[in-house]
């Protein structure tokens, strides 16, 4: 199978575009809320761009061998913020809408908060069909780049950095 | 002021080194807490070398002007996980150490968890006389490279990253 090869400034491109289409949008937000440890690399360099804070919840969805579990499992969650997101406005950031098990996971745990409104951006969305759904308060949806179903070899993954930029 | 413009690419080398000293030194830890937003992308890529979950805590140290505050404030910690602190073994990951007044806000404050150990690990240090000191009970202070005390553009900081990589 064909992979994605992408390098950091590749990705950095891709954000500094997200975030103009966020901008453009009118959708303003109080806070970014990162999806771990994928989205805290999109999340940060996103921030540049949008200079809003950035809370981060961890979720696992995959096994030490790489498989998909049963269902996403909470690594970390927002402690004493999770009051304050009541009434705030959202975007949950992560890098790759893939299944959107995820994505719908995480979205339906922030929707109980009750925040004033929710967007999602993702770096990337596989045109795939999704097991999972976006819930309808979802007010927003941006995605930085379309791909194809294929392995996404992302940098901060290498084990050579060189080696991978020669591959992008 | 000379600054220091440094690549994604020469980052990831640095921390694929600093994962390496870790090994090499025999330290071993459960966990890796990043202090966000700047710990973020470095832990994310030395967990490729690492392999350990990440925690992250959210401190801010500097107001909107860029200046420091009077005290590290959180932004957000750690809630039921930090209980599953308490015996456990700790790698702290953030990306400069520069006054060393975050880092040893954190260190106690992680401390008051009573880890079984606790390690540092910074992609840079800053050669400066510092405010902070680090408690004695941290067992490791690795650094993945040492700089003078300049300021420091990182490349998730850039507007324009090719702009940026062209000034490296």
């Amino acid at each position: 199978m064909e992979k994605y090869y992408l390098s950091y400034s590749e990705i950095h491109k891709t954000l500094k575009k997200l975030a103009g289409q966020i901008k453009a949008s009118g959708f303003e937000f109080d806070v970014i809320v990162a999806i771990g440890t994928g989205g805290f690399i999109p999340a940060r360099i996103l921030k540049t761009f949008l200079n809003k804070p950035i809370l981060t919840v961890g979720i696992t969805y995959y096994d030490s061998n790489n498989q998909p579990m049963e269902a996403p499992r909470k690594v970390q969650w927002i402690d004493e913020v999770e009051k304050r997101l009541t009434g705030k406005k959202i975007l949950l950031v992560d890098e790759v809408d893939d299944s959107r098990v995820t994505l719908e996971y995480c979205l339906r745990e922030l929707l109980s908060y009750n925040p004033e409104k929710i967007g999602v951006a993702v770096l990337h969305n596989k045109r795939k069909e999704k097991r999972g759904t976006l819930p309808e308060q979802v007010e927003h949806y941006f995605v930085g780049r379309e791909l194809a179903d294929r392995w996404i070899c992302y940098p901060w993954d290498a084990e050579d950095i060189d080696l991978h930029e020669s591959m992008v």
